[in-house]
C-alpha cells in the first residue's frame, strides 16, 4: 500500500512536528559534512510506568505511517529557513527538500509486546541527518501510545476478563489527536470498546455508548424519554428506576428489549447490587426473564482503586466506562521515552554522564527474551548485533544492571524481540491489525509470571547484558571519552 | 475568511470526533420530533485546576475553526449508519447529511480571560440535535487548552517576568495534536517560546531551541562540535565547560558570539551560579565582556517547586526549558469541563441530582465581573439573560453558592464577560491573534488580587447568583422535576 493510498496518511504527523533543535543539529551535521554518516538510534524508556514492572509497546503503526509519508514540503522548508540563521547556505535547504525515509531501516518490538526498561522499542538506522530529525516525532508517537496501552492493560488486569471496559475519555484528552490516540491504544491494551466514533471509523475500534444527562433533562415532566437508560439525572429511586421499569416493561410487550441502564454518580457498586435485585424481582413478578440480565453500566471518575471495588466477586456491574483515568494516565502522565545515538560510522557511541541514570548502552544491538520451562519470561538480554544468537538450553553468562559479577541462566526458550519492520524505507511485512495486536498484548500478559504482573510492588524484571556488551560498556567508561 | 481558505481548516477536529452516545441521542431527538427545538448549552468547569483559585479560558479559536468547518461527509454518515440500529429510518441520515452550524450561535469568554467555576466559557445555542452533537468535540477543544494555559500561567507567576520560559514538551504530549495544542496554549498562558516547529509554522508561536546529547556524542574525541552548547553530555567541569570556553573564545576572535550554554542534569542552580563565575572571570581575563552575559539555559524535569528555586533572587539562570510538567499537567491532567443543557424550547432546564456537586444552573444567562475601586475583580455574577445589566456603583443583592441569605455588593466597575462570537454560524468579529490573547492573559492576571492569584491555599473567588436566578433555582428544586 503506497502512502498516498493510505486514508490516514494525510492525517499522519508532519515532519515539522519536531523540536527546533533537531533542525539546528541537522544544520550542524550538514555543515560538518556528516549528514550522510551511517547512524543508529534506539528508542527506549528507563523505568516502567505506574510503579509496575512491565509496559506494552505501542505506536508502531503510527510511526510507520509517519515515516512512509515523511517529506518536507516547500512551505515547510521555507518556514525552517525563516527560523534558522539568515546566513545559512541555501544548499542545506536543497538537501532538506530532497529528504525522505527511503534510506531508513527500522527494527521494532511488535505492538502489544511486553516492553522493559532499556530494551529498544525501535532501532532506527540511516543517514545521520534524517534519523536525527525523526527523534521528536517518533518519541511523540510511541511514548503516549505505549503509556496509555500499559495503563489500559493494568485496568484490564484489575477488572478481570469478564467485565466490559468502555473507554470514554475523548473530552479529557489533549485535543483531537490525543483523543484518537487514547481510544486506539486503550483498545490495544485491553479495553473492549470506545465511545469515540472517529476511532471506530479510522482505526476499527469497536464503538459503544449510552446517553447523557442532557438527553434526559431535555424532556419535561409530561414527556417520557423514548430510550431511557441513564438513571441518576434527577433521582435513581424516585424517578430514574421506576421510569425505566415502566418503559422497559411497556416496550417489552411490543417486542423490544431494554439493553441497559447507566449510573453516573453516587455509590455505584451498592446501587448496582440493589438495582439488580429490583430487576430480579420485577422479572419474576411480570414473568419477563430477560429483565434479570439487563446490563448495568457505571461511570464517574473510576480509577484503579474504584475499579477494584466494582470488579469484586459478586458485583452486578457489567460494563465500566472509564474516561479521565485511562486517557490522562494521572498516576504518571508521561512515559519518559528517550531516543539515543548508539552508533555512528560503524562505531559505538555512548552517553557517559555524571548522572548514571542517564548513561546509554553503546553499539548496534540485538535483544532476546529468555523464557523458563513454563513459557514465562525470565529476563531480557541485550547483546551486540554481531554476537551469535543465544540458544535454548544453553547456559549464558550475563550481567544484571550494576552487578559486580556476571550470573548464569539457562533459558528453556529464547525469543528474538526486534523484528525488521522497514528496510530502506520499504515495509517488510504487513502490520498486524489492531485487534491482532490487542490479542498479542493479552497473550503476553497472561504468560508473564504473577510476581512481575503484580501492579503494586512487583518483582523487578531484569534486563541483562551479554558479556561482550558489558565489556564494551566497561571499555568506553574506562576511556571516559569514546 | 471562508473556512476553505483557512490553511488549518483541514486540520480542524472532525465531526465524528465525538462520543457515540451523541449520535444515539441525536437519533432519539429526531425520532421524538425534537431535532430542531431551540436549545442552549453551557460549557463550564466546576473547580479550578491545581488547587488554585483561577483558570484561563482558552481553545476558542479551535472551536470556531471546528464549528465553521462542521459538516458530515458521506463517509461519516455511512459509518454512523453502520453503528446505529439497523432499522434506523434513512430520513435520519438525510437529516445528518444536511447538518451544519449555520444556525448555531456562540457567546464566549475571550481567550486569555480569567475563568471561574460555573461561569460559562461557551454558551452554545441552536437546534437541539446539532448543539448536542457538538458536546464532545467542544469539550475536547476547550478543556485541555484551558488547562495547559492555566498551568503555563502558574509557571509564569512562579518564574516572574524576567526569566525566559521555553516549552519543550512535544515528545511527552498525547500524540501530534496534543503537542501542537500544548505548545499553542502554553504560549498563550505566558511562556515565551516553544521548541515545536509546527506550532511556529501553523500558530505563529515563537520557536526556540538548543541541541541534544546525541549531537555531542556523534562527534568523536578528535573532533570538536562546531556549535557547542550542551555541557553535561559527558562532564560539565572536565569537558563540557572547558571545550565551550575554548571554542567560544576562538570563534569570538573571528567575530562570532556564543549564544548560550545548556545544562540538562545535576543541580542546575548551583551549576549555573558557578558557570557564571567562570564566565565573569574569563571575560575579565580575556577582555571579552560579552562572555559575562552568555545565556545559561537549564532543563530536566522542572516542576513548580524546582522552578521556584531556579527563579529565586540572584539566580544566574536565564532560560528555563520545561517539557513534561507543562504539557502533561501532572498535578491535574484534566480540567473536568462539562457541557450542560440550560434551556430548551425557551424553558429553563436543570439537572437536579442527589449529588449536589453535579447540579446545574438553569436558564439562558448573562455573566458579569464585578470590580473593586482598584480595578481588581471582586466576584463574578450570573443572572438571567433578560435581567437588566447591573450598573457600576449600584448596590446589588446576590447569592453566594450555598448561602442561606443574600449579601450585598457595590461594584466600582462592571464588565460583561461573554462576547458574541458566532451568530447563526457567522463570525461576528475577527478573533484576536494568539499574541493578543497572551497579552490579555497577563493583563488579567496582573489585575487579580494577590489572595486570589496565590498558587497555594488561595482565597476562593466567589461566583454569585442574582436574586432572580437564585429564585429560579429554588423553584425548580422545590418542584423536584422541571
Amino acid at each position: 500500500m503506497a502512502a498516498e493510498q493510505d486514508p490516514e496518511a494525510r492525517a499522519a504527523a508532519r515532519p515539522l512536528l519536531t523540536d527546533l533543535y533537531q533542525a539546528t543539529m541537522a544544520l550542524g551535521y550538514w555543515r560538518a559534512g556528516r549528514a550522510r554518516d551511517a547512524a543508529e538510534f534506539e528508542l527506549f524508556f528507563r523505568r516502567c510506568p505506574f510503579g509496575g514492572a512491565f509496559a506494552l509497546a505501542a505506536g508502531l503503526r503510527d510511526c510507520v505511517r509517519f515515516l512512509r509519508a515523511f517529506r518536507l514540503r516547500d512551505a515547510d522548508v521555507q518556514f525552517l529557513a525563516s527560523v534558522l540563521p539568515p546566513d545559512t547556505d541555501p544548499a542545506f535547504f536543497e538537501h532538506l527538500r530532497a529528504l525522505d525515509c527511503s534510506e531508513v531501516t527500522v527494527r521494532a518490538l511488535p505492538e502489544g509486546s511486553l516492553a522493559f526498561p532499556g530494551v529498544p522499542l525501535l532501532q532506527v538506522s540511516g543517514p545521520l541527518l534524517v534519523v536525527q530529525l525523526l527523534e521528536t516525532p517518533l518519541l511523540c508517537l510511541v511514548s503516549y501510545a505505549s503509556l496509555v496501552a500499559t495503563n489500559a492493560a493494568r485496568l484490564r488486569l484489575i477488572a478481570g476478563p469478564e467485565k466490559r471496559l468502555l473507554e470514554m475519555g475523548l473530552r479529557r484528552a489533549q485535543g483531537p489527536d490525543g483523543g484518537l490516540t487514547a481510544s486506539t491504544y486503550s483498545y490495544l491494551g485491553g479495553f473492549d470498546s470506545s465511545s469515540n466514533v472517529l476511532a471506530g471509523q479510522l482505526r476499527g475500534v469497536p464503538v459503544a455508548g449510552t446517553l447523557a444527562h442532557s438527553f434526559v433533562t431535555s424532556f419535561s415532566g409530561s414527556e417520557v424519554p423514548p430510550d431511557p437508560g441513564l438513571l441518576d439525572t434527577y433521582s435513581v429511586w424516585r424517578s430514574g428506576l421506576p421510569n425505566f421499569l415502566a418503559v422497559a416493561l411497556a416496550l417489552g410487550e411490543l417486542g423490544y428489549r431494554a439493553v441497559g441502564v447507566r449510573l453516573d454518580s453516587g455509590d455505584l457498586l451498592q446501587q448496582a447490587q440493589e438495582i439488580r435485585k429490583v430487576f430480579r424481582a420485577a422479572a419474576a413478578q411480570f414473568q419477563v426473564p430477560w429483565l434479570e440480565s439487563v446490563l448495568i453500566v457505571v461511570s464517574n471518575n473510576i480509577d484503579e482503586e474504584a475499579l477494584a471495588r466494582l470488579a469484586q466477586e459478586g458485583s452486578e456491574v457489567n460494563v465500566i466506562g472509564i474516561g479521565t483515568s485511562v486517557v490522562t494516565c494521572p498516576q504518571q502522565p508521561s512515559l519518559g521515552g528517550v531516543y539515543k545515538l548508539v552508533a555512528v560510522g560503524g562505531q559505538p557511541r555512548m552517553k557517559l554522564t555524571e548522572d548514571p541514570e542517564k548513561q546509554t548502552l553503546p553499539g548496534s544491538k540485538a535483544a532476546f527474551r529468555l523464557l523458563g520451562s513454563d513459557g514465562s519470561p525470565l529476563m531480557d538480554m541485550l547483546q551486540l548485533a554481531e554476537e551469535p544468537v543465544p540458544q535454548a538450553g544453553q547456559e549464558l553468562r550475563v550481567w544484571p544492571p550494576g552487578a559486580q559479577e556476571p550470573c548464569t541462566v539457562r533459558p528453556a526458550q529464547v525469543e528474538p524481540l526486534l523484528r525488521l519492520c522497514l528496510q530502506q524505507g520499504q515495509l517488510c511485512e504487513p502490520l498486524p491489525s489492531l485487534a491482532e495486536s490487542r490479542a498479542l498484548a493479552q497473550l503476553s500478559l497472561s504468560r508473564l509470571s504473577p510476581e512481575h504482573r503484580r501492579l503494586r510492588s512487583p518483582a523487578q524484571y531484569q534486563v541483562v547484558l551479554s558479556e561482550r556488551l558489558q565489556a564494551l560498556v566497561n571499555s568506553l567508561c574506562a576511556g571516559q571519552s569514546p
